[in-house]
């Protein structure tokens, strides 16, 4: 069971962002400390401005903060405006070639066990995932 | 978010399993039941006997028929035999590029949100989803 690269590389550039929340972050920064393509993170960037998580400054000196206080990035809401989708098989959300389709007891269990997935994840914001700031110096140290 | 084709097939083929518990079932009536290729359905079988859920008899005649009651084969026990593995991000479960690999509360939160998704399944058997005998014979008659 997975979910996409573009939700876990959104998970690390929030965390990324909200650690340095005195100044603007770079792509170019964010894909150095996670060792992670560009080009990948500025999808990421795009999604996240339009979900309202981050605001971007264009330009030279320009980069992104976080358009909230961490406390106020509720990860389950995080994870919900990336995922594509949450059809974690193919007939879930309908439009299936399934026989059972519309009829069948399996999709309402996944759903259940979706919602507590997500609820799990609705407990928890950015804050509780942000580095403490002596694990950050030392990851800063060592990609510098 | 998703889980394998793999585990979404197993279901399914346990489900026609169940509904006909008073023969062999034979990979090439479920493919034509929920329109699904043989090859796939080989594999999930190969699985599924392997994993203790059915058995199966070779040759002319042949077939598979599950291994225990319906009421004994638990939706998560199903999911986490035959799902290849549940990192939902590429850190989880170590091995990770990631500069905050073993010191970050993502995974844990993670973890966290993935015991309560398997923790909703383990509340459910093979019988809760097996569709009623009308249904079913709905569907045979469509598919002959």
């Amino acid at each position: 069971m997975r979910l996409t690269t573009m939700t876990d590389y959104a998970m690390r550039l929030l965390m990324h962002v909200g650690r340095n929340s005195g100044r603007l972050c770079t792509i170019a920064e964010i894909a150095q400390a996670y060792a992670i393509s560009e080009a990948h993170l500025m999808k990421v960037t795009h999604q996240l401005a339009l979900a309202g998580w981050i605001d971007t400054v264009r330009g030279k000196g320009g980069g992104m903060r976080l358009a909230h206080a961490p406390e106020a990035i509720g990860l389950g809401q995080v994870v919900r405006s990336i995922e594509p989708d949450f059809r974690l098989v193919e007939c879930q959300g309908g439009g299936s070639e399934c026989q059972l389709d519309g009829r069948c007891r399996l999709t309402g269990i996944l759903d259940g066990a979706l919602r507590a997935f997500l609820a799990h994840l609705d407990r928890h914001t950015l804050a509780d995932i942000l580095p403490s700031p002596g694990q950050a110096d030392a990851v800063m140290r060592r990609v510098s």
